[in-house]
């Protein structure tokens, strides 16, 4: 009987175990350590509290060790039969140490269990993914450092509005990060709570000490509630997917710019071989299509969100099963999101602007604005000043681009846009999540 | 030099080739006999107008079956490098038949090649996915005949409404289906038109004959545009998966009044160990999670909705890298589905009513309308009998619940439900279908 | 007592009243004449079953005809107390004939009810819609034929790939609408049901004749399962606000196409004062506005879709109020896509094309495709050719667009795009549609 | 020339201008005071700078104060015509104190305008919703105190799992909405910045001081970067709806727990006719229609997520116009998350637990768990004990469900739920947030 459930004469359908268990299994391997360390954490507090003997927990720990070296070298396979990680692990651990492995499940659930892990799980993926979007930030700050006077025209609604610079550009992104990291800490703070001792929801009837299984596993608090605990599966999740996305239309707005500045009609950057792909048929063609893949995903993290989201409404407390499928959603918004990180990183490697382009397309027009604010300072009211300037266009001349970015030394003006605060910023950010990565690597050695 | 569209001296990031790829090479899995098709039917055309001498025609048909049989034996494997079902194909077809293979491409692009495997894949599982639909009505169908006038509850607002039926409840979703079949049937339609010939979006300069191809590949009509070819990309998938959610949304219904039905407070089905599944820590637990698993994955098909709409809006015309995240979405779509369906079949097999149940469930306030009724029978104007029964809903007698629903005689009432014209019409349909199925595989059976 | 279920001694709470009616009474106003409509069917069938004397119908009639007028003077007005639009005729019914208006509402719910309404005018906005766009589509049509040999620069990835022309990029529309027609024809078959009948849910106890109500309706058949009848609230919506985004779609790319055109660096076309507005700081400014609206409420459409399916999922059958929230996104739906439609036959009016312009734009490479054909004709195989004109792309030459494309004589090719054969199909539908129009109006003039 | 941007002779179409303007004119009413309160910092910055004399500010402050006493009596109405509030604002103020008014646009666009006014307004409304939240909360948490050790079963797959209580099922919503002002902290932190002088979102061509009106407007710091500012328009929204929809999502969870739990089959709770609805056609009907409109409307926060993100994704930096359609969006979704907390409020002031039915719901097999622990205290390894009751269920004994919830004393067991903890949480949290909303007005005052 290799399910934990299982009756005798009693046999699930076949086509039934299959659409249930879908690719499930295999998702979860990217649990199997977490479901370890949450394991040893658990076993460690069941004999603290007596349940387990010495040798129990001396055998369990050995067992669970022997596991994770199968994980970490990925030994360990699942099939459809094994139904999921935690059933797989327990079987395996029964296997090899015996009885002991049988009461390693007192106290706990599946349901807590996989809470715990997807909690140790996306605690990890959340440090990764603001470690690497810090990363690409620092990439395109120095960008925006390059290129900080290098002139190119505004747009608004696509048209030409008034002089910019590829340093403003750039850096746009960055601001726009950093206020990104601040989500990514929330959403952080919160999944960082220990579900485990909920059991099934309801709580369990023996006195299981959750202060210290919190403390083993390195959480900054306990999630007491044990109702709440189950409800939250698919929710903290959720917050997390929405932040994800949050970070996809950034980098959704990057590849839209690159796309239209890349057309041979713009062609303010120049983009090389290492980044473009060509055409079964059009000989000339160089397509910097890794940016129309980034544009594309942004719309799976997106519908992601609304994925997990009405999974999990209209349904009653309590665990259903219907959770399960939010699990290939967190992951995946994960991998696709550190992903595109990872590429825009190599892009910005390769991307040079072309300040030549840049300064062509600007048209007089462009700066008509500017015009205005001369009258303004002959002292012409500034909707006068609009209309005069409107009824003239024709009469507008270039300007130096550069010189008239410089200018502009209002905070975030292009002629002042502090990218040393930036860097700053970047710096001590990153330090405190580098320090949570330690921190966390640490805790999950110790427990072994 | 493994791509098509490789030159000298320039490598992709293998970052990015691998991002770019992601798990699109194994999707193309699913299209590779379809590519192979769809190349067949180009090669005779381009012998018809004299590109391809009949020396070429024979060993490109030779080489393609080999490749077709090692698509059909799962021994055509891709990876990475190979970026694409179209590019390995043309790979392995010079490396087996030397430079006849390097003339098949001429006149096409891999744009209106894989607009062909996608039209003649969907065309494949839209009748499979109908058929499977069908099959289950006719389940369903003869479950509602079965228990036509065992009465069961009915209910507005979760709450006691009036008298009803199994047979009606079941058969509802017959004639839902039954509605389903007409959209299935649209969009068949609407993909079922040949693409190929429209190159990259913009026709080909040699006079490819396009009315040929249209034949050969059993196409009902041309896709006459060579741009909206290719602006179509995205646009009848998501047509179609519109309407295999508008098939979730009648099995999420199912699923939901199942759940409600087989709780231990309403207990109004038998469900056996065959369609349930237990818990790792609760020993009395017996779960239809099949159906939880249903109702969660429905918002798969609706999300995937919302996922294809949104990659292919605020795209100009023209082929745009972000189509090809459309595909995992469309292979997706289709294989849940069908699995939701294959499913639904088994538990409706196993599923078993519980008259005596249904009936406790009965109190005397569902007959309060029936109630009202009587009086307005006896003259009194329907708002006033309305009132009446209201204010003295305690005075209200149980009724034969049987006898109850056999008198609501008009059409579609429990007493009426004609379930004899719901098969007639089950089985015309189903023979429309199957004949769609026999042409489609006699047409590609004759084009090798 | 002004609800008809209110009871006495019972008052709902203020701020749950508000919150229920919302703006629910106001939508009702789109749906008032219908619901005259299908009273007076109801009682002309209650009559013709005896339920009502000769007497009842004439006051009846005369009431509700009273009532209609109001309605299409703009003169009745629904207040939050008034609770609903059926609610509120009925009281004014028996408050303008006395008793004979309480017994109107005998063998029918407020369920049918807003389902007849939500049918026949679901009805007419489709036909309304399809007109709309066939108008529109005449339009372009007309545009293609003026401009059919302007050369414009064909794109792939947003970079140069082939030539084109604007007269096969308007028709690409044209013939994308006419395969949208198909699927709105499809859901105007499904929607033409008769729910009447089916009461709350669950059929009623008098012998009501629903073949009498279907022919004064002019439905197209009956809905026959009461349940199913109930359950199809919002998923036959649905199914439309499918299509009605279908057609979003197609709007969509003809806006992000004219925003792209439009801009100073490409200037395809002009565009004048009509179409664009300004802005409030640049004096230069001329934005086609208008298409970013089309653009960003091709959104809304998405969303709709969305939002109904997932307000109809995960509940059991039988009516529930999150119904309600139905009829919103199928009126806001219809509004918006017909509105977008009527948009851009003003837009196409405005617009001019600039040869000058899109001939500048076509670099040598663009005909790169066409010299690998010329090599092909001369017996290199293509794969070869393609890589001899990829390593020799400096020496590329421009050729005449418009030859080049005249050339281009396969079906759907720039030089054959079979544009009488859209005008003959849009015609056909047009008359299809007109008839079908003709026809509900004199169905509702018989029925008064 | 009623527009800012309007040149002679040119007239939009009118069926486009109602097109572009749509409802925004009326949704701008809802920013009209902040536009004025922005107006008044940026005129007390530019005569700050000089740009406006010591008479010039008088007069604008009088004129905008005149304006502002208009829209908080409701005696401005905007009309299509009037395209914005923006517009609607400088012509009145013009009209009022002639030219001085014409200079109060120096220095900024209406892109920074609607920028402010959405940052002012959200920051008002964010500190609403918390606070309501916070007081739903402390209702939710007075009546789990009331009734801690209500016994109630607890369900997983809608199927008695094991004992639970009513304090520990209403406290777990307490807990949850807890962790949800984390969420609304980190938004509210993020929007109280001051993007004022980003202009068109390139900076503008005067000296103007950002750190003033910043501290005039009471913004926690600088929105630095300009293109940042223009690019943030949606985006910091979309994070905002993202938390209100998470605030649906709980919201959600109790109405389904609700309308569950007061079926007659559970019959779990008392409901009184001041929160319930009647049928039209069936007298008994009873129904807690609210929370069905509650769980339907979740599904609006989630469609909004949706579409704000859709929106504003494969577009280019700068503003486009798509940006107003983001508006509609954020103040529906403010105002139906308030309305939903404030029914819930007003639901659990009436609802009442039956703890008879509760107890009468309790079969032995929701003991079978505790009587497996049972065995383990007897040193049965767990999963043996979990087998020998599965294969004993029939045997089991009906336990006394208070004592058995009582001995569950782990933390967040039911039987030691912390209750005052979440007590002092939520006073802390109110006493913050009622801060905020006290500084806000005391900042807005000062500034007129």
């Amino acid at each position: 009987l290799s399910k934990l459930w299982q009756k005798e004469n009693e046999t699930l359908d076949a086509v039934i175990e299959q659409f249930e268990v879908g690719d499930d299994y295999q998702l979860d391997l990217k649990l199997a350590s977490y479901d370890i360390y949450g394991s040893v954490a658990h076993a460690r507090m069941l004999h603290h509290i007596n349940v387990l003997t010495d040798d129990d927990l001396t055998r369990i720990i050995k067992g669970l060790k022997l596991i994770l070296n199968k994980v970490k070298s990925n030994k360990l396979t699942l099939t459809v039969k094994d139904e999921d990680i935690h059933t797989k692990i327990e079987n395996l651990l029964v296997e090899a140490i015996g009885d002991a492995g049988k009461k390693l499940h007192t106290g706990r659930s599946r349901n807590d269990q996989i809470l715990v892990d997807t909690r140790l799980y996306a605690k990890q993926e959340l440090i990764q993914t603001t470690l690497i979007l810090l990363d690409f930030s620092i990439i395109l700050l120095e960008f925006a450092q390059k290129y900080e006077f290098v002139a190119m025209p505004g747009y608004t609604h696509m048209q030409l509005a008034m002089p910019s610079s590829v340093g403003m550009w750039a850096s746009s992104f960055v601001e726009n990060f950093i206020d990104l990291v601040k989500l990514m800490d929330a959403v952080y703070v919160i999944n960082d709570m220990n579900p485990l001792g909920s059991g099934a929801g309801y709580g369990v009837s023996i006195d299981i000490d959750r202060i210290l299984t919190t403390e083993l596993l390195g959480f900054g608090r306990i999630q007491r509630n044990s109702i709440y605990c189950g409800n939250s599966r698919g929710q903290i999740e959720a917050y997390i997917i929405d932040v994800l996305a949050g970070i996809g239309l950034v980098l959704n707005r990057i590849a839209s710019d690159l796309l239209l500045f890349t057309t041979r009609e713009f062609e303010f950057f120049k983009i090389s071989g290492e980044i473009t792909t060509g055409s079964s048929i059009m000989p000339q063609k160089k397509n910097l299509d890794v940016m129309e893949l980034i544009r594309a995903r942004t719309h799976m993290l997106i519908a992601n969100e609304t994925q997990i989201k009405t999974i999990i409404t209209n349904l009653p407390s309590g665990y259903n099963r219907d959770y399960q499928e939010t699990k290939r959603l967190i992951i995946q918004s994960f991998d696709i999101c550190q992903q595109m990180l990872r590429v825009n990183r190599i892009v910005f490697h390769y991307l040079e602007p072309r300040p030549d382009k840049m300064k062509a397309a600007m048209l007089p027009e462009i700066f008509a604005t500017d015009a205005a604010y001369q009258l303004v300072k002959q002292g012409i009211p500034f909707r006068d000043a609009y209309r005069q300037i409107g009824q003239n266009l024709d009469k507008l001349k270039m300007d130096d681009p550069i010189t008239n970015i410089k200018k502009k030394k209002h905070i975030g003006g292009p002629g002042n846009l502090k990218l040393d605060s930036y860097s700053e910023e970047l710096h001590d950010l990153f330090k405190i999540w580098q320090t949570r990565d330690q921190d966390f690597l640490n805790t999950l050695e110790k427990l072994l």
